[in-house]
This record gives C-alpha cells, structure tokens and sequence, in this order.
C-alpha cells in the first residue's frame, strides 16, 4: 500500500544543503581581503547594535567544561529571528604542542525552523570581536584624550587589540610587557608602520607607567595578579581581558575596590571574571545600560574605571551577523550539507532507500542480499 | 626585527584541518552500506558501555532556547578523553514547509586540547539513537517474552522503533496507530518484509489492546494525553518517547503513579519527561543504575514499568563514538577546517600576511593599497 509521498521519499534521497559554510581558509581570505582595521570597526558596529537592544536577546552563562588543562565552552544565544552559539576552548599548554591557545566556531540557525544557516570557524573573528569589544567599551569608560596604552600579555589577541585601541579610541603609543620576549616582538613585527609608537617595557608595572588605558591580555590558568593596586592611577581605565574563566584572574581585588566596575553580563562575569573574587554584592554596571543611555560610563576625569571583560555569547552573535554579510558580499563560503533534508521530512527512513527504488523494493533487496550473505 | 618564528607565522598561512566531517550524505551512505538493524545494534552496544560508566561523565541537562514554535537545544558531556555536544531543533509544525520535524549535527572533540575531531549530522543518528535507548531499556524494564508492541505515532522516528524493538526485544507484532492515516500507511510500506506483523488500530487505546509494550513517540508541543489510565494493564511497559520539553507530555499523571518508572538523568527529566507533571518527590531510577546492577530493572511479572524517555547528551555521545568508528572502517567522511590551525600559534595575526611574504611586507602592502584606493 504506497501512497505517493513515500515513493517520493523513496527515490529523492536529499534536497540541497542549507547551511553555508565558511571554513578558515575562507574567513582568513576575507580579514584578508578587507583588512583587521575594517573587520574590527564592523563587529564593533554590530555589537553595538546587538548591545542596545539587549532585552530582545534570550541570554545565559556560557555551559563549560573544565579539565586540568583546559576548558570547553558552548556559548549560546537567541533572539527571536537567529539563534546563535560558539564553540570555543581555552587551553593555555597548547602553544607547547603547536596548537593555538584557543580554537573556535559558531553557527546561526533561523530560530523559525532550526535550519542551521551558518556554520563559521570563529577564532580569527574572537579575537577581532574580543578587540572590537574592548575598545568599544573603552570609548564610553577611558578618558577622553587618552593615547597610551600599556598592553600587557603580547600573545595571539595583542595585535588585534592594538589595532581596534588605534581606530577606535584614538591610541597612539604601546607600552609593551610579556614574561616571553619573542612575544612582544613578535607583535612588534606585526604592527610595524601601522602608525603606532612601541615602547617595550620591563615589567607590568613599568608598562602601565604614563599609560590612560592598561589593557591585560594574559593567558596562564591560574589565580594571578597582573595589576597591582600600585598601579592604579587617576582617570585610569584598566582593560582587563585575560581574567576569563574560575580560577584565571589578573587583577588585584583593591584594583576592583577602587574602580567603577563594568562588565558584560553579570551571572557570567560573577563565575568568570576577576569578579569572581569579590562577594556576591560587589557593585558593577552591565555596560549595555551604559549604550543605552540607562547608566553613566565614566564620569569624572578621574576615575578608576575597569572593563572586566570575559567574552560573551552576544559578541559572537554579532561577529557571526557581520561574517555572514560580509562573506555573502564577497561571495565566499560553499553549501555544507551539515544537517538532512529528506525530501519527504514525515519519512526519515525512506531516504535510506537507493534512489529510482521504492522502500518496499529496498528493504526486499536487503533481504535478500542479508540471506545470500 | 624579525624572529624566525613570525616568518614561518607569515609564509606558512594554515596546516591541515585536524576535523573530520560526515556529512548528511556520508551518514546516509554509511546507514544503507550496513543496513539500519545493524546501526542500531551498533549504538545501542555503545550506549550500555556508556552508561555502565555514568560517573566517568561531566553531565548536565541541556540547554534550550524556546520559541512560541519549536525548541534549539545544545546537548554537551564530556568525560576525561572526549567532549561531545548535539545540536537539534524540534519545530513540529516544520513539516508543512517541507523541513524535518528534528535536525540535528553533533561533534566530538579532544579533552586535552580542546581540537574538534568529528562533525557529524546526525539527524538520523538521532532516530537510530533514540530507538537503541528505547529497546535497550525495554531488555531490562519489559516483561520476558514481550511479543506484541503498540506503536503509538507512526512518523520519522516510528521505523526505527519498530527494528530495535524487533531486534533487542524480540518484538513480532506491531498495533500501529496515527491521528495521520498516510503516516501509518508511510511506516507499512516502509517495514513490509521485515518480519513484523503489522495490525492498524483505530485509536491508541484499541492500539494498546493486548499489547506487551505500548510506545508512544507523537510529536505535538502540547500537553497532550496520549496514554490513558484505561490503558493500563498489568505487565505492561510503557515506552514514552514523544513527550521530552516542557509543555509536551503523552502519559496521564495517574499512569506514571501505577508505575514504577525509570528516566535517563534525572534533573533533565523532571524538566523535560511526563515526569514534569509529577511532585519534585515523585520517585524515579536512572536507567543506568539498572544496567550497571545497582537498582533493579522489571520486579515481578505484574508490575507496570514506564521509560520516560527524553533523550540524553550521553546517547549522543554513544552516537558519535560508534559512527567515528564506523565511518573509519568504511573510508567515509573528508577533512574540513572548521577551526583554524596556523603554523605559529602565538602568532594568529601572522596568519593574515599572503604566503610567501612577511608580515611587515604585508602590512606595507595594504598600506599602500589602502593609499592608492
């Protein structure tokens, strides 16, 4: 008894794949293409949009698993068009076996139908969007007029951080700081004749000498202090980007004391951030009020401000959107058949029979073929 | 200044892919190379050596975006060697667009260094899973000599079912009903010649007539009530599939009281399970405590048993690992640079300069182009 949907089923195995895949070859080829700098003012540009309108957005702490080693993260987020998540891991030793510190990629799924839309390697774009955050929040949180910046940790986000201070709050000189001094030339090579002046410095503390904005992009998984309260000074914003995760911290608690604390999303922030070593009611501002008009950035010329930023799952939703649009513009990325399409969707099973075979036929065939055996 | 290592950074762009990927075509090759019977065998192996070791695993109920129309969930475990996570989507009303109800893609990565190792759809690995949790519950919860199954819904995921019924359990006849004729005519055709008796009933309640095990995997987010204390009778099984996120449940309360009733992992099923209806008390036994010989499955020949199935991360992570191997065995599968691997990892901005030149060269080539455009 056949009814024709099921020969349908039967004889087209799968319609076409909808998910566009963007693998890193491709992504690489577009930050190729248009440049760090435009890359970096485009995320920045969608965060901020995605920032303000952050009560449309379905949020929650990232889902980690920690190892001795290393930790892997599942970063979800949703509105009510797109939903979004990242893949990332964080796994300080890997440097030691040739592999990066962190690897990363994210998918878009259209949040009517669950069809993955996009899938993308991500970690180039972390480390842009991880910039292009900082210095978005800078721009509300540093003092105005500020051209120095300590950046402290020359590892794989030093460069890109370089930059999006460059472009988008004006920095003009780098005070440069790693334990590894291969670490800070090598940033000194990469950012060669992109008009900023490099200082390299002997310790933490003498790269925050002068500096308006510290930024600390450390990697080590482990309880550090990377900013003592000794350098703390007025009107100073500290950019604290490597205290990411239970246990991994860079500032001393009296440099949170002293300051006005901003951060990302509160319940992460609290697990994650240097934040994790305060009580519970330590005062901080989510900065997304700070975009919306809900509550003040900084507000005297000298006061302490902290970023203390941990990476959240709404920065790589808008890194993700802009990837998305950018690389349907320059016409990269190829259809992935990442999840099934039958073409009866009532008839999973029916997309098992050979094409031009009817299920009936297929299933006497492999009987068949299981007797002869 | 250059240092040999940001040279390589810059000449060398990426290695080789590390991920492998299976494909909806892949998988859909490998399934009909081995037969689905022989899949489900396979799974279901796997998952009762999973489960065996339930405290080697890291596990946590999924996490899920809800919309007015359907569910995106991501579903990790991990446990020293491997991180697994799903993917899948339940959109009930996608099938009038032409699009699976389910879809779904799963990927496995390495512990010790964070690096994605496979991605895979397994949107039929979830049918195929699904159904190897089923029967491999029903060996230890059903009475001995269970001959006749009630298959209540009879769409995607009804095939399945019925083979590792058949084949775990030893199930002969099916009494097969639909609100949807053309579904249950759908599952006839596709289940002709397998050695299964098939009896098309009038509702579920002339289905469940003098059925051993009743399934019921219906696929409406409503609170629905599927299973009626009418239909209890003594000895029965009940293998309650389509009730699994809150809001969708197919048993009436007073059914899970007449039994004693058995779920994956507990927190997720007090959420997600008919168990949702029932007191924060209501007793439950994780499954595994029976394979593993901690708690007793099926006591007395009399007793009414429920599997209140939703589908946990850990079935998905038997899926993978046996299709990992599978595809091994069959050559299937290709390589795909889902994360990025540059040849320095300190270095991933070094990655950006073109081959064959050096960072600063690069960097003085976009600056010129940057001038001359």
């Amino acid at each position: 008894m056949f009814l024709p949907t099921t020969t349908t089923a039967a004889t087209t195995a799968t319609t076409a794949a909808a998910t566009r895949f963007l693998g890193a070859a491709d992504v690489q080829r577009l930050v190729r293409r248009l440049g760090v700098p435009a890359c970096i003012a485009g995320v920045a540009a969608q965060i901020e949009t995605d920032f303000r309108r952050w009560a449309d957005f379905d949020k929650s702490a990232r889902v980690a698993a920690h190892s001795d080693v290393g930790v892997i993260e599942l970063m979800p987020v949703a509105d009510a068009r797109r939903f979004a998540f990242k893949y990332v891991n964080g796994h300080p030793k890997n440097t030691a076996e040739g592999l990066p510190t962190v690897m990363a990629f994210g998918l878009l799924a259209d949040v009517a139908t669950g069809t993955p839309t996009l899938l993308a390697e991500l970690t180039l774009l972390t480390a842009i969007r991880t910039a292009a955050m900082s210095a978005l929040a800078a721009r509300h949180l540093a003092r105005p007029g500020s051209r120095t910046m300590a950046l402290i940790g020359n590892g794989a986000q030093a460069d890109f951080q370089a930059l999006a201070f460059r472009d988008l709050l004006g920095i003009t000189t780098l005070r440069l700081f790693d334990t590894d001094p291969a670490a800070t030339a090598k940033l000194q090579a990469n950012l060669a004749g992109q008009g900023l002046a490099m200082q390299v410095c002997r310790s933490a503390a003498d790269a925050a000498q002068g500096a308006d904005v510290v930024t600390t992009v450390t990697a080590d998984k482990t309880r550090a202090t990377i900013v003592t309260p000794a350098m703390l000074a007025p009107g100073r914003h500290f950019n604290a980007v490597g205290g990411d995760c239970p246990g991994k911290t860079e500032l001393h608690p009296d440099v949170l004391r002293a300051a006005r604390v901003f951060v990302e999303y509160e319940p992460q922030s609290r697990i994650e951030g240097d934040l994790q070593q305060m009580p519970a009611d330590f005062p901080v501002t989510e900065f997304w009020r700070v975009l919306a008009g809900d509550a003040p950035g900084r507000a005297t010329a000298d006061e302490v401000t902290v970023f203390d930023s941990v990476g959240f799952a709404l920065e790589d939703h808008a890194a993700l959107v802009w990837l998305a649009d950018a690389a349907a513009r320059q016409g990269l990325g190829r259809p992935l058949d990442l999840v099934a399409a039958p073409a009866d969707p009532k008839d999973l099973f029916g997309t098992l029979a050979p094409a031009g075979e009817s299920a009936r036929t297929q299933v006497a065939t492999e009987q068949a073929t299981a007797i002869a055996a």
